[in-house]
């Protein structure tokens, strides 16, 4: 490996963070760019939430709320029991330190910086040496049809916890959103060596970013292998709605549908060693991987990364099926 | 006194707050209204910060700082010093229990409910009995016409901290903001026995609440005493830049020279006690009232509460003036 290959990985919320983690880890700051889906993003009380960039952040910062898969930990929590002594009860929480973060944020758009200025200045503030960038700097807003009509994500999965039965996903604002300058440079960057889409909810996190122009179309043409590492084992989510959605979707929830789903931008495929079997049986041709990819320990994460690149850099000495 | 009295005190900040603090101790909720300049709201962050309901709220409900004129006493800090660990150096403080009112204020208005209707679910959850009310439910702001520019007030006292020369003050929004239903429900009450314009910033604090309309030739055919508190002692301001801008303004700096401000609205003025012999030798025709004005106790701002019930009954027995 030379010192100029550089990775580019994709990802959502939690599950992504985890990788990504693991990555930032055996890999320098100047060889991988992390984007992040921000379909997810919403306007709430005059503030811009990123949960997936938060989640990111925080993870990587190792500032990340170890249990509850959102916010900070060591949180303080002042000014929403303000709110709540004032009869407000907040459907979205908002600790102290998280309103900071968020406050910074507003400031910084207020003066007119693109969100991907905004978020390298936040993650250069919590000490994060790798590139974070949204997928745009541009709206983009997730939208869930459901059978409780169509709901606006953070509504889908907070407020209703994701009860309601999901029929459609939809990505309203991707087809004119620009991909982020450091996603474009990423994708043309002739030094690429892999792109790894995380083990992140493929119809809520992966798919906002590959609905943006040029994206999958960029994704075909590279040279580099494009892997995934499936957020599925064993038919059920690692973490979130996955397995619930792609049964309301009429899919079966495992580890192969979704590479079914990301098709013939996939050039390798990381799975779960225990749904190896399952696979082979099933006569995929896609180049399978498998290990252990459920991350609990910084050592999972980071084990799980070198199986990414490992496995990428084997497909890149690999004739390709498709290319 | 009957029951039924009632009393409308007028007010901005810190001063009129002291003042409305003793008033509250002395009536009982249905004798008192306190209409709040709400000419200094401003945006920031994506919240509505309104300084003087705050302070007035802060004040009543004993969670006023109790010495920097702002904010919450016993306030955490813990969204500023993440806003700062950013890199964003706010120019207006925000506590972190500050926030949750500000949030709660932003949840309420986007609610769709008038900023009177959101004071007065605030200032109920912060456990006060007594009628708060901004001046208006819609717009007004006041602008600071200065050497440096025209300022939104804002603008003038905390970022620039009043250094700038004042040309002129001016109110937009006032010609066409309707005095909120509490105001003018007070100022149409049969039973009204008394107005008490509190110690506040004539220029800053009390002329955007005598700028709405209506409100001068309400306050002018009252059969109830209008009288003001005077906001200098000895020539010197007691709290913040009234006496600096008079003088800018081409005033001197003296009690009276605030009575002849407010000029025919008045039946009567409270002065300091130090203040009496050079305001009968300026010949004021006024009625005058002399007691100790300093508030620095609860008991400083209960007996000055006391003295301005007992001058405005006593006016309200005597001939008037003017008629």
């Amino acid at each position: 490996m030379t010192a100029a290959r550089h990775y580019l990985a994709l990802c959502g919320g939690v599950g992504g963070a985890k990788l990504a983690l693991g990555l930032s880890h055996v890999l320098p700051p100047d060889q991988l760019t992390i984007v992040v889906n921000n379909g997810d993003d919403f306007d709430y009380l005059g503030l811009t939430i990123c949960p997936d960039l938060d989640t990111v952040t925080y993870t990587l910062a190792g500032l990340a709320h170890p249990q509850q898969g959102w916010g900070r930990d060591e949180e303080s929590w002042a000014a929403q029991a303000v709110q709540q002594a004032l009869g407000v009860e907040p459907w979205f929480q908002l600790g102290d330190k998280d309103l900071g973060l968020h406050l910074a944020r507003r400031a910084m758009l207020d003066a007119g910086q693109p969100l991907s200025a905004v978020t390298a200045s936040i993650t250069r503030g919590f000490g994060i040496a790798h590139a974070v960038s949204p997928m745009t700097d541009d709206t983009v807003r997730t939208l869930v049809d459901t059978d409780a009509g169509l709901l606006p994500f953070q509504d889908y999965f907070v407020r209703q916890r994701c009860a309601p039965v999901v029929r459609r996903l939809c990505y309203p604002g991707a087809d004119s959103a620009r991909p982020a300058p450091s996603f474009l440079a990423a994708l043309n960057d002739p030094q690429l060596a892999g792109v790894i889409i995380c083990p992140s909810n493929p119809y809520l996190s992966i798919d906002p970013v590959l609905a943006l122009p040029g994206v999958r179309p960029a994704l075909r043409q590279l040279a580099a292998p494009v892997i995934a590492v499936a957020p599925i084992v064993s038919g059920s989510a690692i973490k979130g709605p996955t397995a619930k959605i792609m049964r309301e979707l009429g899919l079966d929830p495992s580890a192969l549908a979704v590479a079914r789903h990301y098709g013939d931008l996939l050039d390798g495929y990381i799975i779960d060693a225990g749904d190896m079997s399952a696979a082979r049986q099933s006569g995929a041709t896609l180049p399978l991987h498998a290990c252990d990819i459920i991350m609990k320990t910084l050592d999972d994460k980071i084990r799980l990364a070198r199986h990414c690149l490992d496995f990428a850099n084997e497909l890149a000495h690999r004739p390709r099926a498709g290319g």
